[in-house]
């Protein structure tokens, strides 16, 4: 976080309101966390809502720092300039409301791809190891050696497919190389060049990435232009005997056509963060395929992340005072969208 | 695979007897192996035998390439001069009797690391992403966040302490490294210096080790040192919460301290490749527990693992040929042992 003291400068006597609650305690704003913005920030007033007081508190904030925020709000909220989400994501945030009231909205960037290249891989090597498979057959045979001799895969000299392919994707396409992956970024505009090793590829083109990956990994984030990018045409191009991997949002997939190419024998396995509706029923058949693992929107998970979030907003507030250009603005979905992740 | 061509030299006529044979074809000789080798050695007479004919062929060979060798072939074996091994361990090889024998016995290196390397992330991600738990859950509970914000820890930060750090130990650790982990390599005669930055202790120092460690990996070989090595006194100095992996031997730990250990709560959970007896008794407590994952010795599992292991055998051949000094030269376990892995 940055040391420096922001004194006064062009904003002065900011109010800036914080409601971040969880009932995990790594999303929720600690003690420490206040403590540590009011110390960098001495001329900031700092008001700490709970979900229940919020609507008492926004009338006088300028500056919002928080989870969610409602459409009704913006009403109460005239004084508003600024919504800082510790978010990736921004779907669940209302840009088009922000965008008639003239309020910026930040996303908040740089600390989930360690997280979730851990989850990533994790489920990848559950699948290219058998894991998944043998801590099932550990109760039911006798012995499985067989079972897994057919079923494993080696990392090393596979290839990866990164669906977009932002921060988040970088991070993971770094881990993967040093398992020895070959790694295709694919994201909207790739860039020129990368000396780091990833190949990259244009979302236009993704039939021909899809073609050649092991693994295919979706990050990409909810837009109008990522709804069912995953669907019948683009799992017939699937390399047979292919892994996917949905740690994005679940809108970008056609879940009838998933589970119709992992019953055509096309696809090795899913294994996916995000599904719709979130639960699934208990008897939607993703909760029963045999080849389907499933965590509960559980990627994100860091035991840092509050403090990692903070930070990030602590570095975004000082560009405020400082009437710099903050990080992570948001493009809203009405305009025309890049179908990357991060 | 060394290209050159071995036209004579001070071994001439050598005939080399070859038998390796598996159910799984990545275990298996192939005839693109055999011809791969006569084609670099163009005056060595290769014999390629079965099971059940290798008998036959053993009164003439000079040198074994083989998995197996029964203490009684030595009789057979009148011209035999090297045993080379594809295997990384050797205490299912009579060294003993090749000692006696005058035969020299080498093993293999340098390519278990990578299978070994993913099995071992696959296994510790499944724990610390709680992967294992959620593919339970996922048919049996309606929502099962809460459940894994309880469980999971970063890999970023936390520490691994590899126990038996060889070539295999040291290609996990460059691997654990880039997730973000510290790593504490352990072995009988710790390397000077690293400058890849594992910090080293020796075996002596067990209890300090495992004390500051969130994830143990034992790939300990089986000699009399290691015999048991991971008692009641060494896991009840295990930091609580932590994740024993065995990817080495059983026989290096006291199983029932093993399970005391994690009904005690001191043990997050553990995963093994190697059990005893192999395979357990349905039955058997660790085939039940809750946060035990079993994997049925398939840590070494590769699609490429015989080329690599033809390839580490013909530079050795080279070698042999010509005279230098061979790699993976065994020390018999009656000498004074090293308990490192490798």
């Amino acid at each position: 976080m940055r040391a420096l003291v922001h004194g006064g400068g062009p904003v002065n006597n900011l109010v800036v309101l914080v409601c971040l609650e969880s009932p995990h305690a790594f999303w929720h704003l600690s003690g420490e966390h206040v403590k540590t913005l009011r110390t960098a920030f001495p001329s900031v007033h700092f008001r700490i809502a709970t979900d229940d007081t919020i609507t008492e508190y926004l009338p006088d904030a300028q500056v919002y720092f928080g989870w969610r925020f409602q459409p009704e709000w913006f009403r109460l909220a005239s004084s508003l300039a600024w919504i800082a989400s510790p978010a990736a994501g921004t779907d669940h945030l209302p840009i088009a409301g922000a965008q008639v009231a003239g309020v910026t909205v930040t996303r908040s960037y740089g600390f989930h791809g360690r997280p979730m290249a851990e989850h990533a891989m994790g489920l990848v090597l559950g699948f290219s190891r058998g894991l998944f498979t043998s801590s099932r057959l550990q109760r039911t045979q006798q012995w499985w050696k067989d079972d897994l001799a057919e079923e494993f895969f080696d990392l090393a000299g596979a290839t990866m497919a990164i669906v977009g392919c932002g921060s988040i994707g970088t991070r993971l396409s770094h881990v993967a190389r040093t398992f020895g992956m070959q790694v295709i970024g694919v994201r909207h505009k790739p860039p020129v060049t990368d000396p780091d090793g990833t190949t990259w590829m244009c979302t236009d083109d993704i039939l021909q990435a899809v073609g050649h990956a092991d693994v295919v990994v979706d990050l990409l984030p909810a837009t109008d232009s990522t709804r069912r990018f995953f669907d019948r045409e683009v799992f017939a191009d699937f390399k047979p005997g292919s892994l996917f991997v949905n740690l994005g949002r679940a809108s970008t997939v056609d879940q009838t056509a998933l589970l119709e190419a992992l019953d055509a024998g096309r696809l090795r396995g899913a294994a996916l963060d995000v599904t719709d509706p979130r639960p699934l029923p208990m008897s939607h058949p993703l909760r029963w395929h045999p080849r389907v693992v499933l965590s509960p929107k559980s990627a994100t998970f860091s035991r840092t992340y509050m403090d990692d979030a903070v930070a990030f907003f602590a570095d975004n507030l000082g560009r405020y005072l400082a009437e710099e250009p903050l990080n992570g603005m948001v493009t809203a979905p009405t305009a025309p969208t890049s179908a990357t992740g991060g």
